[in-house]
């Protein structure tokens, strides 16, 4: 009986959401009013790098890959399950809404292993390979907010830095076994769009088939990729709805949006 | 029936038990053995100071007294809330406990207001108003250990910088309405020293009327007497014990420590 399932609500903001704290608290201030239980997911912005070039930190770049040092580690956990996670919360729990700030460490619900590649060494970077439900579902139970950092662990003491969007997409996989789950991914524009030069060309509607068409055709490209594949990896293992827009799709859902479907 | 309240032990560690990475692994496998329901409290160590210095921030200092400007707020935020309490978190799930990190903010639990000094404007330091137990005896009862870093927050979206000890303190006085709380002060001496070079000259109980008389004769003197005012006041709101030693005391009840009594 799917439809005996509550309702669930995860958002993963992102982007110029992130940085820019007018755009930060409206997006907050929607977010709070969301009906029932709710996930909020943020990434890190361009915080941390800002962070790690004012300490004279370096990227430190393999074959044009990023990878995560222990210095850089230090400073996304820091930033992203510091500074960023800490004003979030302190911001929700300003708008009523009880927040509780997590890292996948906190209360050992995301555990990761770090990436293992044959021909680069990522460093401290985590793949998910377990989300918890018990200590999330109770959490939940008590009209609490989970708001998650993109910090994962391994289980063993080590800290993780992991894709925001890939954490927002296998919570909502988690989840959905016990609830009907919309993903919402928030950023700047209005949806997936089909010329990055024009805000105004936004794709209402994008399944596999038509994702497979817009790869092909070059529409889609660079971080847009992994998104959608987030998207539809979380459809296919029991999400309900995911939908890619911007903040105002929290407050009105008529608002142009595009919405991933199989 | 005062039998009748379950046990909690709170135990907060500071000083070069934060700053030691061998000293930090022991305290928390001996702390994540400590039987019944605890909370760990942990203060920042030299890391935020390393950080600011590193960040090109001068400590802010007026009549002697440090403020907390935004800058270094965002740097304890970020130290205490992010590097030190995840670090934590990760080691103590490694260890079997599950343990979620906490600021004040993080479901509402610790309420303070920005410091009010006619002479001295200290900036986001914040003094404790309100402990909120429900939030924590939920997960409490789910067996998950909360820790603390010394951060809370307003209740309108203003993140604070807050005493540690205070804390502990605040958090065993509320929770001594529901439990019966042992509250022990971790750092790297024995107890409390009546020759601060010796560090065998442990004072086995301290009482009242022994504090005064130790105050007197100027035994007693800097970071130790905020640290015992906030004991006795831990006692006098219905804490059933409080003990000021090293890390041994968590292992072995017979370690030679500082016992404080009304």
């Amino acid at each position: 009986m799917k439809a005996s399932k509550p309702n669930i609500t995860i958002v993963k903001i992102g982007g110029n959401v992130i940085d820019d704290p007018v755009a930060l608290s409206k997006v907050l201030t929607a977010f709070s009013k969301t009906d029932g239980p709710k996930i909020l997911v943020h990434g890190g912005g361009k915080e941390a790098s800002k962070i790690a070039q004012s300490l004279g930190l370096e990227p430190q770049m393999i074959d044009g890959r990023r990878i995560t040092d222990q210095h850089m580690l230090d400073v996304v956990v820091m930033t992203y399950a510091g500074l960023i996670n800490k004003r979030i919360v302190a911001q929700l729990n300003a708008r009523q809404s009880i927040a509780i700030g997590f890292s996948g460490a906190d209360g050992n619900t995301i555990v990761s292993e770090k990436r293992k590649n044959p021909d680069i060494d990522f460093g401290f970077v985590g793949d998910i390979i377990a989300v918890n439900k018990e200590p999330l579902t109770k959490i939940l139970e008590q009209n609490i907010v989970p708001v998650f950092c993109a910090i994962t662990h391994d289980g063993n003491g080590q800290l993780l830095n992991t894709n925001a969007d890939t954490i927002a997409s296998e919570l909502s996989s988690t989840l959905s076994e016990i609830y009907t789950v919309k993903l919402i991914y928030c950023f700047e524009k209005q949806g997936v769009l089909i010329n990055s030069n024009d805000d105004d060309s936004v794709i209402p509607a994008i399944t596999r088939s038509k994702y497979r068409d817009l790869l092909e055709i070059g529409a889609i490209h660079s971080g847009m990729i992994p998104k959608l594949d987030n998207c539809f990896l979380a459809l296919s293992k029991g999400v309900d709805r995911v939908i890619i827009g911007n903040p105002a799709v929290l407050e009105n859902p008529n608002t142009q949006c595009t919405t991933i479907s199989l």
